[in-house]
């Protein structure tokens, strides 16, 4: 049992069935951990900062108090793209963000966030949890002083919005997009412009027609920022961001400070998290996609199957490519490739099959 | 937030952001609490039972001991049909089971863990946490003095082991078949007769030729039962259970005789144990899939559409049925029908599309 292995790492030996509980001092006990939170999102951002609020809010109610989490939105203490360096450099003890943010210190931290035509939120958590995906992590956090966890999930997210209507892979051509990561250079490869843009200004790129189009995150977030009146077609699916996690990461010396019942409840406080994001998002996207055909009449529309399958292996290409930059990464990929090949197919007589069967 | 309401009503005030901490008074602080914890599965059943395993021994980790949980098995204290009555009643504190085995005391009791062409896992958990649901469960359950919660998900079932090929309707009149509950009911309308049997006892009555067919989990559970040895096809998709709620239901007055943090690790272990067993299930499942093809040379088959058409006809009938039952029960379809119509919609451009996406 890889997850047994992996929390008696952690040093939760009590765990173990029957096991004796060590007794932790009572100085430890005692203790109140004053902790700081740094996220990559504005404070309280529908779905993300507020889950990381709840987060923060659930460890201290779980610990009655003795670990009291401050949540910072970006910028208050440092900026979205810093908090990794802040919390592994131990100016805050956890950091809530998304793995694909860190890209700059290697392409192999897209694995853990979003994948092009990768995995759906349940199967990722498979893999992170039952898969081996969260030793890797691990593995690769630890070089950092790092230790990470998933703490949610957005769901699949939509296409993004387009100005013009995508008929078929010429659309593409030339293509301005906020589109970033490994999406974006799919696109690149598919003959458009990729760019990448803060949240904060997408609408304004999209209005004055810097940009053709633009990617966010689903019908919850994206009715937030009013992309709607910005452009006129809403496209499904996202191909490009099947089922992001939100990480949480740790500072590894403040997180071997705590005594083993406050380590467990922080862990488990992400994992009931990563839960928590992913329902949030279900129920608010639903309703948000109502309110957007019903009140703004935005026009849903599905990307035609060849520009699909054109741009999967596109993606196939560009993610095998990072396997090829080194060991680890390599590492990482064999096992992602693996259970991605193996959960797909239990997917399309599973999930995918009822939903299928749902809809006839 | 009706999620916020939920646990202010659970007492939690300090959940809510800057709120000052409860200081739980010393005694109660110090006071080590010993819990039984009653499951309807065999002790160790993989996947269910193992999964309340882990959810005991979190809750004694995350609580440094102050909660001591012993899980007993099917039989071990009280018979497996027989643990939330045994709960009610203050035998045990927690038990762990499905709601659909309560039917007997109400058919609303099945909204809360699987409706034939209803939710699935993502699903469902957007609408026990912030679609009503929970808040409706919990209604239904305090008259019994009992706290319920989800803790699990089996994820989309197959829809069972066949000794003949379901070429057409015709295939299902008179077709004896192991399925309980809902889906039992539906069978019957399609001219099949449904039996109940124990799970012990279903490779017997499949080899035998008793029952012409029967239905139990997923590869994963049905592998270990060895049912591929007594039929041979392998039907999907699960459309009786498309996503089946694992619960966890506590003893109203042995939950407010806790510490708030107490309580507050008790939910939190709740949910987390409900994403895990899930990621569980689904990596485990497309292990045995591939062992069941592979090896034992199974025959994966589809049902027909014209058979999942009346099945989803006639599901909808049972269904609307329950509600006619009495106020709550309307109240309860209300509430499912609604966020199931929206959710569907939301699905169906979400994980649904992508996964299409990727099969094309």
């Amino acid at each position: 049992m890889q997850r047994r292995r992996f929390l008696h790492r952690l040093g939760t030996g009590a765990l173990a069935a029957g096991a004796t509980l060590a007794t932790p001092s009572v100085a430890l006990a005692k203790k109140t951990f004053r902790w700081k939170m740094v996220t990559a999102w504005p404070k309280n951002f529908p779905g993300l900062g507020t889950g990381a609020n709840r987060l923060a809010e659930r460890i201290t109610a779980m610990s009655g108090g003795r670990i009291r989490v401050k949540v910072y939105g970006a910028g208050e203490l440092v900026p979205a793209f810093e908090v990794f360096d802040a919390v592994s450099r131990g100016t805050a003890q956890m950091g809530h963000a998304g793995a694909y943010y860190w890209k700059g210190k290697g392409e192999v931290f897209q694995f853990f966030s979003a994948v092009p035509f990768g995995f759906t939120p349940q199967e990722v958590n498979a893999w992170l949890y039952y898969g081996g995906g969260m030793e890797l992590w691990r593995e690769l956090y630890a070089n950092f002083g790092l230790v990470p966890t998933a703490a949610g999930n957005t769901g699949t997210q939509m296409a993004g919005w387009f100005r013009k209507e995508i008929k078929s892979l010429d659309d593409l051509k030339g293509l301005k997009m906020r589109i970033p990561g490994l999406g974006g250079e799919v696109l690149k490869r598919a003959g458009g412009t990729p760019v990448n843009i803060p949240g904060g200004e997408l609408f304004t790129a999209l209005q004055s027609g810097t940009i053709d189009a633009t990617e966010w995150v689903g019908p919850y977030n994206d009715l937030a920022f009013g992309l709607y009146k910005a452009a006129k077609y809403y496209y499904y699916p996202g191909w490009h961001e099947p089922g992001s996690v939100i990480e949480c990461f740790i500072n590894k010396a403040a997180f071997e400070a705590l005594p083993k019942d406050l380590r467990q409840i922080v862990l488990a406080a992400c994992q009931a998290a990563n839960l928590d994001m992913l329902a949030e998002m279900t129920a608010r996207n639903q309703q948000a996609l109502e309110t957007l055909v019903q009140e703004h009449g935005v026009q849903v529309k599905a990307l035609p199957d060849e520009v699909l399958r054109t741009l999967h292996r596109l993606a196939d290409q560009v993610v095998e490519e990072i396997a090829a930059g080194d060991p680890f990464a390599r590492k990482v990929y064999d096992s992602y490739r693996s259970f991605h090949r193996q959960v797909s197919a239990w997917s399309g007589i599973a999930e995918y099959a009822f939903m299928r069967a749902r809809s006839l």
